[in-house]
């Protein structure tokens, strides 16, 4: 490790410092020791190779029929659900019957929340029915029902001109305009807690998404600690907008809620892993490709998040089938309940932190849906940017793949945050918010080529950085010399 | 009306007949009479005109601010709710006081179907909602719902494969393929019946629609009069696949059906009729301009069929605010119950069949999208075809609007299959079905732009058409001279 330190220490020289203080892979503004460089060129041969075999040779097709057998089998993975722990006890003895190395399941205690039946009804000044998906972890309505009148607002702020004796008791309707999953997101997260503080009854969310087609879309919400705890639930955004502009209109509405939901005790759910194992280093310095095993219990989940566990896990056994095996472990993980704040990937990183520093090289996740893709975004320290801008010139003539700095985040957040680097799939996701978390979340949104060329993207740049003579240097290791 | 007659037989000599007997307004094969076609040349400063005053002047944005109001009052349309006739109640009062002639509505007998509470459930082998529309007019099941085995097809050629001791007791899902409205209706319309005749207990139908994110599609059904109606329902494309692959495959499949829906006695409605009454002819002769006032219980019927409500009626509106008063009365209708087979209109037919040589000249209907407009379909014999033609070239300065021979249907249906020219809006429709009967068909498809131009393109070819010194021809004349 000493001797990678070095290695690092004199290519650190050659980084231009841009203005924003990040290299981007395609400004060509690395200089590697011309050795190392030397070093990388060589693998195209090989990259090569794993593209053929899987993009056109005998593997084509195979990662999306995979995925297609999986979610037709298994649909919808919802957290502490039967059909969840199906399909990991489905994955273990798949892998194992592919004769991939070290298969097992790490146990993790995960949040159980049922959504049960539930309806939303507009009951006056007219009857429409609200189609409607209860956000995860929101508590149900008393078993008859919530029938209240209804405050519709567009943000947090306009909430805020509200009293408390003019919500007390009312649904609270918000509609934020979609601006992004990020800073519209925190209204799912939080809008219910915001209410219940000046009394609302329950919440109404208008749905994350910039394109709609009176589609719902669930996901999960946090409860401030301190505050009682009220219904909540997602409704199409064009309800939410007719509820807005009606209140604004002065207009008296009245909603009937029902919702069943609860929240059980935790229950037990299990990361799997899979690996194909280093010749050289078997735990340490271990390359991480992965994705989440669960999903909302809505669609299949084929998006969000099968695809970025088939990519992962096809990646390691084609590897396997044409024979290469690199330096470093490829271990390939796919969490349980990202969906529920990342439970089975904080209680990975918790157990493996220990020995976080000697254990991981670089961690791959795939969670921002599996369409064409278009390159990677890596995320890590400039040393660390070079070498991976030097690694991506290898793949940059498949279908003008670029590889830049971007953020990464979901279940290897944690990791990235230790200082790690971490590489995401970027992929012709525009339309990925359409289907997040809905009914449409389906095998219809997997194209069997797309499929291929990310498996073949994965395989061949984790086969590279697993099999390099040198560690791709974490912050942790790097900082020390700038 | 004689000399009506002569100027058709001369103007007859000059029509080329094409391979499919048809005459298209755009290959200029027309040889009108020259007084005729310098009289329609005159309209073009009044044409002219009422684009201005609706596209960019003073009417610019109401059509579209009046249809938001309108859907934004009175929600989804069903026939038989309060909310249909309140809307009809709104629409007379308004008319009366934007000084229509001859506001009135005209009753009808109408079904009355309820769809109640309604859910479906996978339940074998694993859990997942089925997201669903009951279909119009079907049955509801048992209270505590049916619960039973699946069998999925693609056609009903497949189904025939199936002997009824198969069937018998079964869900049976059909997943035809999208293949258009026409050919993949016959699914939603027949299933039932054919599924009925060999016992099922419940139909289940993938949506109609080339496009989904997880959303069923509504609509009515048919029970043939002899065979025991069971329990139908629309589900997703998506959920329709995945059965028939799983049951394909040879997957044990259990779905747990419950829907309230019920058959109510038949009500009343009415056709809503507002006038710009002729200053020569009042009624005879009379351009009719429509939509259709019901809508189905999903979304606010916006632009099924709000959007031809309200492009008819702003038409009259307008030109009544500008002055311009025709020969013949144009009138404006807004059908009841188109969606439970054209009931409104089938009953107004009726009413006004024993007249109608006398009483109407063109039919108008808009009833296929609002969206941005491309130009017009006209349906009548060579003849009338060839003065809507000389018409269209007024129009087709605006928008490289086309003006070509195409089917009309729908509401007007009756009245041209009785030899009435006909005359349907052209749009950019192609995404119409992805909406069709769903939760999405809201104020956001329409735009203010679009529903200007198509309110004025509705104005200026009805008020040349009613104002000409010659009818169009109907067949019933216009045969006797070919």
């Amino acid at each position: 490790m000493v001797w990678v330190k070095v290695v690092f220490a004199i290519a650190l020289c050659g980084v231009l410092f841009t203005a924003n203080g990040l290299v981007t892979a395609d400004q060509g503004d690395c200089e590697l020791p011309p050795k190392l460089a030397e070093e990388i060129a060589q693998y195209q041969p090989i990259v090569d190779s794993i593209f053929q075999h899987i993009v056109s040779g005998e593997y084509a097709g195979k990662t999306w029929q995979s995925l297609l057998e999986f979610t037709d089998r298994f649909g919808p993975r919802l957290t502490g659900t039967k059909q969840l722990e199906d399909a990991i006890d489905y994955a273990v003895q798949e892998m194992i019957e592919e004769g991939l190395d070290n298969v097992h399941t790490e146990e993790a205690i995960v949040s159980h929340w049922q959504r049960g039946r539930e309806w939303a009804v507009l009951v006056e000044p007219f009857q429409k029915n609200l189609p409607m998906l209860g956000l995860g972890k929101s508590v149900g309505t008393p078993p008859d029902g919530i029938t209240a009148e209804v405050i519709a607002v567009e943000s947090f702020e306009e909430f805020e001109t509200f009293t408390a004796d003019q919500v007390k008791g009312k649904i609270v309707v918000f509609a934020p305009a979609w601006t992004g999953y990020g800073a519209t997101g925190r209204y799912r997260y939080e809008s219910a807690s915001i209410a219940a503080k000046k009394g609302a009854a329950a919440v109404l969310l208008r749905s994350m998404t910039p394109f709609s087609i009176g589609t719902p879309h669930t996901g999960t919400l946090r409860y401030d600690p301190d505050v009682h705890r009220i219904p909540a639930a997602a409704i199409t955004v064009e309800d939410a907008m007719l509820l807005l502009r009606k209140f604004r209109r002065g207009d008296k509405m009245v909603i009937q809620l029902n919702m069943d939901a609860i929240n059980l005790e935790p229950t037990v759910s299990r990361n799997t892993i899979g690996e194909l194992e280093g010749h050289t280093f078997k735990n340490t310095s271990v390359v991480v490709v992965s994705g989440h095993m669960d999903s909302w219990d809505v669609g299949t989940g084929a998006s969000d998040d099968a695809g970025g566990v088939f990519v992962s896990w096809k990646a390691i056994t084609f590897l396997k089938a044409m024979g290469l095996r690199p330096r470093r472990t490829i271990r390939a993980i796919y969490w349980t309940a990202e969906e529920q704040y990342l439970e089975g990937a904080s209680v990975y990183e918790r157990e493996h932190a220990e020995d976080e520093k000697e254990e991981f090289n670089v961690f791959f996740e795939s969670d921002s849906g599996t369409f064409e893709p278009t390159g990677l975004d890596f995320s890590g320290n400039r040393a660390a940017q070079c070498i991976f801008a030097e690694v991506a010139k290898l793949m940059t003539g498949y279908d003008d793949f670029t590889f830049t700095e971007g953020s990464v985040s979901s279940d290897i957040g944690n990791w990235v945050s230790r200082g790690f680097p971490g590489v995401s799939l970027r992929n012709r996701n525009e339309n990925y918010f359409w289907y997040h978390h809905t009914e449409g979340d389906t095998i219809e949104l997997e194209d069997p080529v797309a499929l291929d060329k990310i498996t073949a993207l994965w395989a061949a740049t984790a086969y590279v950085i697993a099999d390099l003579s040198v560690d791709i240097p974490k912050n942790v290791i790097d900082y020390s010399y700038v």
